[in-house]
């Protein structure tokens, strides 16, 4: 890795400064950016291949649109660390995704350049389309820009935002960030119908050709639009009668074109900018662009941690006599589940790498299903699956669940399915901040009728309960476990049967005022708060349905309950508890410790939970 | 409306009596089936326009496909009626959508030729795919068919579910019953490539005919289908070079076909039935079908109430005395309030006239949007607009709000967007059973930092909390409320002046024992319940910010609470009282009414509060 400055991009804070360059100094300037990304990342960790990728992307839509006037609508917002360091956020780039640092997605309470808030897929286009008419009822002349993966464009919010481009007069620009890749290899047939848009692009190429041309010699005013669309249409069947989705939904489609070759992106961006009605710009990019170890392996450099920028290197933490991360239990319990029982199978929307479902995923790739951007899709899929006899394990983040809930309502619950829901990433998340946090799986999942909600205290529980999900239940069972390891050391491992449904258990016999209930491997942390105390520990496991004899025992031989959860105060454990405890006339206070009623942003882990209150020392004051 | 006897349909107990006739009484069985739609539905209301113009349609399938072993599954389950009335539910067919008569929607607990769970649209494509993957897996030889309508294909999860077809292994046939209507007319940029697909459909004809012959021939083998596959190609290059969507998601596309010819949709679908790899059958029906007045007016006729069976005049009850219907008062509200500031705009997925936007959209045609059956869509399209200064409101259906969850927590609360969210059809809408009811709103929206949630008691109420909604708060705020009118009579229009938030009101003063804390309409049957006692009632106006000097003042005069609310017990308005009286330290009993915890099936409004304990006489009996 060189270690020269990176002097064009050190002139740069804010976009103006980079519009006085000439376009032929923009690929230094790209150059020097990938080296900027590469070098905070290796010991900053972050989200790299994406944002190395939009590079070119990023620097050329500075150029040439007005930013901030105009808005540029990212997706997700991997990609966007370029676009944070170009908007005045460079000196501040060595604090992102700390704790009171810069955010980890875009986020307009951060950057006026940042339109939206970023961090779940596919919304872009219906941010976009809303921003677009505003622009238009208020008679505003300002240019809108969404960016979208072609993973995004597999989610059903991105489609239905297509659908509703077109019906809807609007001047938007849509640009396509074809990598092949979301996290992981995209999937599905929209994978494959772009793959054909490139292969039978020469058509595409003349058309454009043909269009710019006519503009270049002052033929592209509006009153002739049509008539060259109409001419388009005629030279289009002419030529080889491709009609492709976008343009089949009347959107003007462009591309596909080299997503890294920034003056021809300038160029092309300039030529396409000032038409009117949706038009749609493809480009192709190459996920990890410019860095051999990230362009060979995309999905370990999607977010690979710390590195060594001369080698690729990646710099493992020390695991020694740490437990198992809960990925690792997920991955290897279901494939020994697969093998045991042949009705056993996985979808996951996405993530195969992150929830470990690629260890089924490669022994028995027939059994597990990656089913794309599509939580909804995913889960009324699994539906499909039980209703014949099938036994689904559909791994979903929290957060992403968020985005299932009718499905997991109408089309699970109503008619009891055996289907096994998987909640990733519950709690606190870390760094990924506001929108990852999976803060309100439990609240939101406790209404629904016909639920069984549980989470492991640790890795054997995990086990435990995927065996019981999977044997001892014929109707929905959810699950949810937070990313990594519990708190504390690693263990011998216990021999998982089952665990008994709505059953919890005694972490620590206590005769003092206060009993502890705790769900999920938060209860580690309370266990270790209540240790030189003479406070009883209760480890509920079961949300629903809960474990009525601890509630009465403990209602009965104690003076105060602590609940202790990491989802939102409102709505979960402590008002269950809470609930059982008025409703059957027990008059004993519930201290009711869990999230607040306010989003919370990032952080490490420890800092998170040490903010809301949910760290040893505080749980400790509350039951003295 | 003919007297005679349907001698042929009265011959029909299950399908399997429909497979004796032959192709040519087919005709024949349509126009009795039809006869006996509008014989019952005129008197017993449902949805007649969409099965009426499925008819054929439930017929042919059931006559070529050996169901129940072969798989039909329904979307959304208007178009239904037929399908029931063919397996064996003729006799109870009077019966349809009352309590403890049929169920409004397929459900595989009532029948098991009713595959899966229907009432919420787009899922069928997912729910077949799980059933063809399930087949595959057990290696059970099972036709899956999934029939879906225009309107339904332009949900998101509609296309999460063809793009994942197209790549998991599966045999599955897709019909798409195409009448370019939903309840209202269908919109978006897939109705007008639908269209064009019409138009261009020469080439498909010879292309099918083409096929087909070689099937005849013995040409249509396995080994065959490919090199047939790259011809078939070749001769779209040649012919016309249109690609459609479909196709390009690697389904194989047949069609336009008509829809109303039921012999040759029994031909076709019997030469496409054993074919291998997903299909698409695009057929062209009318809603309404042959039934004059339902297929000039499809929209009224989608579920007209009861009418006159011989002129289609439809009988109104009436409404003399009656408050007016909170969907009048919203709409009429809505255009007054877009009449006075010009941010204010609506959306609606695919409901104008259910939720009476089409007042708005008829004066101010640019100012309502209806983005078609996409509630994700909707609400990220009002986060949008209302990023740039735009107020919208988003009109959706409680319970197709489910949909929404995400976009409403990440894409309007974590960024504070000033989002009006209007849920219609909150609480228990009656007939349409358990998919429809709205009783998730409150225990999902309440643990949503930055939300603020209100319900009126009446009709003046509604309008002063949309006032309220557009001018006096500038973050996200939801509305929710009943289908119809509250319960009671019609009173003088009180002037609306915006309700203050967070400020809810006494309806009665008592020094009884007990105070009763209501929210929403509901509290005029609290109050009815209490009128001869010495209890408080009070409307709490607000579940979100609570009143607190409501509260408190009820803790310190009383001796115990009743809440009342139509939504589940678990984490609504109940859990908000109890969590605060005990964060607070009052010792007093909370007895929380509403939903139970299971779902609650169809019955008149009235039936089903008796139901759940939310009449007058189980309030009074908790109040003393």
């Amino acid at each position: 890795m060189s270690k020269e400055p990176l002097e064009l991009l050190e002139s740069i804070e804010y976009p103006r400064d980079l519009r006085r360059l000439t376009p032929e100094q923009l690929p230094q300037l790209c150059r020097e950016l990938r080296t900027f990304l590469i070098r905070e990342l290796c010991d900053n960790p972050g989200h790299l291949a994406s944002s190395l990728g939009a590079v070119e992307l990023t620097v050329a839509l500075h150029y040439v649109f007005d930013t901030p006037e105009d808005r540029i609508v990212w997706d997700v917002g991997h990609q966007a660390y370029g676009h944070k360091i170009l908007t005045g956020r460079r000196k501040l780039f060595h604090e992102n995704r700390k704790m009171d640092g810069l955010r980890p997605f875009p986020s307009p309470e951060e950057s006026e350049y940042d339109t939206n808030t970023c961090g779940h897929a596919s919304n872009s286009i219906s941010v976009a389309l809303g921003l677009a008419v505003a622009a238009e009822q208020q008679h505003i002349d300002r240019h809108v820009v969404a960016v979208i993966g072609d993973g995004s464009m597999s989610g059903g919010l991105a489609f239905e935002g297509l659908n509703n481009v077109s019906s809807t007069p609007n001047n938007m620009l849509i640009i396509l960030n074809d990598n092949n890749m979301s996290i992981d290899s995209a999937v599905g047939g929209l994978k494959q119908y772009l793959h054909n848009l490139h292969t039978s692009s020469l058509y595409n190429e003349l058309r454009n050709k043909a269009a710019m041309k006519l503009g270049d010699w002052g033929w592209m005013n509006d009153q002739r639009r049509r008539s060259i669309l109409r001419f388009n249409n005629s030279l289009k069947s002419l030529l080889q009668g491709q009609r492709n989705i976008f343009e089949g939904l009347d959107i003007r489609y462009f591309g596909p074109e080299d997503g890294h070759d920034v003056v021809q992106l300038v160029e092309t961006l300039r030529r396409i900018k000032d038409m009117k009605g949706p038009r749609l710009l493809h480009i192709r990019t190459t996920k990890g662009k410019g860095y051999e170890p990230a362009e060979k392996n995309p999905t370990v450099f999607h977010a690979p941690g710390r590195f060594n920028p001369e080698t690729g290197e990646r710099i493992k933490g020390d695991a020694e006599g740490l437990p198992p991360r809960f990925q690792d239990v997920f991955g290897h319990t279901l494939l020994a589940l697969a093998k045991e029982d042949s009705r056993i199978c996985g979808i996951t929307p996405a993530m195969p790498t992150g929830c470990s479902m690629n260890i089924l995923m490669k022994e028995m790739p027939d059994r597990a299903f990656d089913v794309g951007i599509a939580e909804g899709h995913a889960v009324t899929f699994a539906a499909g699956m039980a209703l014949d006899g099938l036994i689904p394990f559909c791994n979903i983040y929290s957060s992403f669940a968020q985005r299932a809930y009718d499905n997991i309502i109408h089309d699970v619950a109503i008619s009891r399915l055996h289907v096994v829901l998987c909640l990733d990433r519950a709690g606190l998340v870390g760094e990924d901040g506001a929108t990852h946090h999976g803060a309100f799986d439990l609240a939101a999942l406790r209404p629904i009728p016909s639920l069984t909600i549980c989470s492991p205290l640790d890795e054997n529980d995990l086990e435990a309960m995927m065996r019981t999900a999977a044997f001892e239940q014929n109707g929905p069972f959810v699950i949810r476990y937070p990313r990594g390891r519990r708190p504390g050391k690693a263990t011998a491992p216990r021999p998982a049967g089952p665990s008994e449904i709505g059953h919890g258990r005694c972490l620590k016999e206590g005769r003092g005022k206060t009993a502890i209930l705790t769900l999920g491997p938060i209860g580690n942390i309370a266990l270790e708060a209540a240790e030189d105390t003479d406070a009883a520990v209760w480890d509920m496991r079961y949300l629903k349905p809960l474990d009525e004899s601890i509630l009465r025992r403990v209602a009965e031989e104690h003076e105060r309950i602590v609940t202790v959860e990491d989802g939102v105060r409102n709505g979960g454990l402590g008002s269950a508890v809470t609930e059982w405890m008025n409703d059957r006339g027990y008059n004993i206070p519930v201290v009711r410790l869990g999230l607040p009623d306010s989003f919370v942003g990032q952080g490490t882990p420890q800092e998170l939970y040490r903010l809301t209150g949910l760290d040893p020392d505080n749980i400790k004051q509350q039951i003295q």
